[in-house]
């Protein structure tokens, strides 16, 4: 354990540095000339920081050992994503959007960053801080060249990003088949009360902010697409109440459904928000998504083999991959109609 | 114990499932030709979400067995409330604001909630799910009666909002007798470091977020409406970091005391806070409502016979009650002045 | 201990008591006839009164016994500094500001009571409650007559307000050589796996937040001055992760590390915010204020005498202080290129 930790001080700090040292010239030679255009993105920006730190911060830490730590690499993400995310926007769409405000370049940042803290959901507790290190600044490229491929496909700059979920879903799903699957009985899966605490407060952050986070990138139509995201969420919750005490054994309450299936509306309705004129059509989206979320999850976890469900440590499938893909139909057919 | 479950669990996610069904009906044949007015209420709507989530949410996990459940059912209650709030705003009051904006809409019905969450802080530890539910239901009708009965004597709409505290910490105490009392010496009623913790963070997230909730459903004088509400707060801190230190039996800092009586002056505060034209007015208020609240449930809580003061588990009366009746007396006062 | 607490129980509350009716008196004659002007600071002001309520408190309870007196001492604080502060502020700088917003009074107050918290968190432990109430009202009306001094010599008003940090690290510093220092084995000194848990969030909420608090004041380049911080912020962290893991004995993180010098950043670039037009000045004084704080408490830490180096209990030395001293003397070369 000792030699695994001395490995670590001779390999994270100077991977740190140099990627720092990088970023910081790679900032001086493409970003000394941009104009700074005032814009009112105060409160989006605050929001979605404040959703992305603490949000999923908490979220992450409902596994005993990784509590405090899960919070620490959240952070470590979160600000090596966001600053490697505005260089690689800048490269990639810098005839778009050269006269982009910062602040609007940070929102996008950390709305591209969710993906890889999604991602570090599915593989908690497996990956070492090199190999998240290296996931973010590779996850974050792929994701912003999907974008550029969906540019040049004409869909629209805010239903691109939307891909958020989906795309980091899948991506953790995928890495996380290269490590090792987790002993059921592991300690390391464990949760306490405390662990289930922070990740219950986490949710209630995520549930929180989730309008905001799905309406930062707006300019037109804001209002609609925060009361849309509103409703899915508390249709949803009212939705995870109903189910969990129905699929659990003893007929309480399941923190877990809780904590996975209250955000499967949110994540479903930010595809369509802004095809979504009335607000039960949001409703509906939202009942639909935790459905999925909560009776998938119980019907599959029976179904499968013991080796493939332990895979998915925090869900992720559930909560962010099926909504997304449901909300992804729902924005098609809203569209054809 | 486990029949008792049992049996929430053939009625609990049926009753959730149908009220959920009947409100996806009522938006889809009345909130389906509603005009989108573009307004600023981001702000407000973000900051009312947040207090009744995490401020209520906290609050009221202070009893040990509660903390978690607590949290959970407040925002089960939140979620269910808006919902209905919003459709019986839309009964009553649709002549009058048809138009109104939908973020505009939640923030009231948000508003309105919190007599409801007042009104579950007194019977905390009593009640099951099914009567919380039905309590919502009931509560939420209730309450906008109440209001439309207000309008038509011609008092303005701000005002009759601001009866929420009042008319929960009553609704909950009457409420609160039809249960039978809990021993004082219950286990259920004990509290531990940790959920002492959670409600002190429950008392500081309402109190950050008190100017924004006030202020919520301002249009004019806004920013009076903001600083009045934090003078009152303020003052309403030192006051009953004061009087706890008074009237403890060790000269200790009593947490309750802080938990209940740092928000008196925010209550107060809130009928009145458009007619407080100097700070000192709203200082003042404060003063008195931290006076009443710490006085009163010093001696009242000695010579009351135990059958009654047991009632009241999380002092609702003092909280929320006294301070509503101060707060209406000033505002007459102030109306006549 | 019985007698230290009668005493306090004879001082305190009066002590609190007359103040708070010096202060309505105060306001009663110095603040009836203000004229309140619109302005939109409602966002400035619910971000600092968040984060110096949660923030501080929180960043101040990583010792096992104060954990939460330490949150209601920050509480207390914060409301009579507030309220003193805008009363000096009235008095000293009438003449300038005689029509200024109660909103933006209410944030310059929280502002400059960040200089009292910090120096809170030098003496945490050591002072009893009338010494933090005294070191209050000194502190506050030291810190303005400093504020009145710079004006005098024609310092920009902004400039002054972020002096903040450097006067309540060194004004703490020098108030903890007037107590006796704690023994480095105290049991008053140790911390808990809540403790940490706490003291972490409280960095979070600061970094969160940090940028709010330094454009909180700022009229033109607001959305400038946000994108600097933050991205002094993230380098801060980005390099803290990096030393800590280097100069740790074992090679594992440091709570104590990311808890002191993620924030040194923000504190870094407070000064210079405005001149800085380019995002990589504010990564490299970012970079330079982390391995300041790391590299500065590592070194010294080992070649003090123990009898200095156990003072500064919450090392503001290196998290406000050295950052502060830096961001002073890159806003000079700033000025003069």
């Amino acid at each position: 354990m000792a030699s695994k930790y001395r490995n670590f001080r001779n390999s994270v700090p100077w991977l740190l540095l140099v990627l720092e040292a990088v970023f910081i010239i790679l900032f001086y030679f493409f970003f000394s000339g941009v104009d700074v255009i005032t814009s009112d993105f105060h409160t989006a920006f605050q929001d979605v920081s404040h959703m992305v730190i603490f949000g999923f911060g908490f979220f992450l830490s409902f596994l005993k050992r990784y509590g405090l730590s899960s919070i620490g690499f959240n952070l470590l993400i979160v600000v090596l994503g966001v600053q490697w995310s505005v260089l690689i926007e800048g490269f990639l769409f810098l005839s778009h959007s050269a006269k982009e405000d910062y602040l609007r370049r940070i929102i996008k940042a950390a709305v591209s960053v969710t993906a890889v803290v999604i991602s570090f959901a599915a593989i908690l507790g497996k990956a070492n801080p090199v190999q998240l290190v290296v996931m973010t600044i590779m996850e974050i490229a792929a994701f912003h060249v999907s974008r550029w491929i969906n540019n040049i496909l004409q869909i629209a700059d805010s239903a691109t990003m939307m891909h958020v979920h989906l795309f980091g879903a899948y991506f953790g799903l995928a890495a996380s088949c290269s490590f090792p699957a987790l002993q059921p009985s592991s300690e390391k899966n464990a949760d306490t009360p405390t662990s289930s605490l922070l990740s219950v407060l986490g949710t209630l952050f995520l549930w929180v902010f989730w309008p905001s986070f799905n309406s930062a990138l707006a300019v037109e139509k804001k209002n609609g697409i925060i009361y849309s995201t509103y409703f899915a969420l508390a249709v949803s919750a009212v939705t995870a109440f109903a189910l969990s005490v129905l699929t659990t054994k003893d007929g309480k309450l399941s923190m877990a459904h809780i904590h996975r299936a209250t955000l499967a509306g949110g994540v479903a309705v930010g595809y369509a928000a802004d095809s979504i004129q009335y607000p039960w059509i949001a409703m509906i989206l939202g009942l639909l998504a935790t459905v999925i979320a909560i009776l998938g999850s119980h019907f599959l976890q029976r179904s499968l083999p013991p080796a493939i469900k332990i895979r998915d440590v925090s869900g992720v499938h559930f909560t962010f991959g099926l909504p997304a893909v449901l909300g992804a139909l729902a924005h098609l057919i809203l569209y054809i109609i």
